[in-house]
């Protein structure tokens, strides 16, 4: 594998594809364009990564051997309506897209989809992200097999159809914990209290679950509806009907779950 | 403050008395007794700490000078009922209990309540856990303050009115992401897919606001409330109201708060 890597062009600048890109470059893939809508982020992430760029879709290079799709979920159908046929295999990175979206416009298509969160500014360690991929044809699962291999030690095979629900999970795991995270913070900065106080809570909450599934890991009021605390609680949030609503309805749903499984 | 640390009665054997018990001694204190509620209970912490214990309300030791309660919010004012006239100073440890709830039982009293949550088989360092101290009376908030900085290097004086909001900031920054985590891992194992796909992604998520806020951190399709992917998770969700409605729920809210601070 390493004697043949395939040339690969990298379509988006955004915080997946930079960070995506870096990784590609770091295990030494050789990365020979990079395309983005505009030409601020294309020469942005081109200088970044020491590699040509282009925010002209006529311009793509039309000999790559893979082409990464790394942009916004919605913009994928509007940008492949105006590509020109690529021979290369063109895989995109959503988690909720079916790789078939590709269909009619690539007839080597793939899907390499990493569970994580990226930022720009914030580098990750591919090495141990779990990455789910797909190909219409076994050559190229094999090809986004090892190339996936290459940046992470936990690779599988995974369809369109679960994948909808790893990326269902995710939204419950990241987008709606992190969300928890700014409810918290919103309440100390009301108080005039730093909302870094929560950092040592949030960082061994998660921790937590590296030696116990979350379910054990459930602590707090709701667990056995101490009503007295859930009661005073509502009533400090008594400013914020929605506040207030989420908090009732995950108190419940914690509840129902730790009954359920007592 | 070294060559003179007070003699601490521990009261309670959960998660919260075990870490503290074992910080305490870590630290030089001198615990001379712990009580818990059921001889198992008193006698495996008591044997965990090579110390004295007892599970009769009657064999407290009445010559302490501190007193440190650290039992389940809703079992203190039972407790305290039963206790014999105190002259230690008695602190509780609860964040969402007022210091006078010790009243009429504890004519020097105070509160010293740690900011994480804990599991009696998972130790955590206290060093940097952030401690919320108070007492009725200056010399007593100074000793609580001596004790708890003995702990950890963030110790903050706090109101009882003012610690209500941080245990309710808690309780969302640590179960109910917990709660997110809980409910993404039943979404996996409902597709037979291994829940611990899920470590690596919590993980930065936590790790993401050691270095922006959880508002810049924020991702996901509610954000910009990416109607498509949104409408195809409810139909993930259609077989499970509850999930769905919180999955509803929290989205509006994270599209409400990025909405306002965009």
């Amino acid at each position: 594998m390493t004697t043949n890597f395939p040339d690969i062009v990298l379509i988006g600048a955004g915080n997946l594809a930079t960070q995506l890109g870096i990784a590609l470059q770091k295990k030494g893939f050789n990365l020979i364009q990079v395309y983005s809508r505009t030409h601020e982020s294309a020469s942005a992430l081109g200088h970044q990564l020491n590699t040509a760029y282009t925010h002209m879709i006529s311009e793509i290079r039309p000999d790559a051997s893979v082409y990464i799709f790394a942009i916004k979920d919605d913009a994928l159908p509007g940008l492949l309506k105006e590509m020109p046929p690529l021979r290369g295999l063109c895989a995109h990175t959503a988690g909720s897209i079916p790789m078939d979206v590709l269909a009619g416009y690539a007839p080597r298509r793939g899907v390499l989809y990493p569970l994580q969160t990226f930022s720009k500014n914030k580098n990750v360690d591919f090495d141990h992200i779990p990455i789910f991929i797909e190909a219409n044809n076994e050559g190229d699962e094999n090809l986004l097999y090892q190339l996936a291999e290459t940046l992470s030690d936990q690779v599988s095979v995974l369809s369109s159809e679960k994948r909808k629900y790893l990326h269902l999970a995710a939204v419950f795991a990241c987008n709606f914990s992190n969300h928890m995270y700014a409810l918290a913070s919103d309440i100390l900065k009301e108080q005039q209290l730093d909302w870094k106080f929560l950092l040592p809570l949030i960082f061994e909450t998660a921790a937590k679950i590296e030696t116990m599934n979350p379910d054990q890991a459930q602590t707090g009021p709701a667990v056995r509806y101490d009503q007295n605390v859930i009661d005073n609680h509502l009533k400090l949030l008594a400013g914020d009907a929605d506040k207030q609503e989420l908090y009732r309805l995950i108190s419940h749903s914690i509840h129902k779950k730790c009954t359920f499984e007592d």
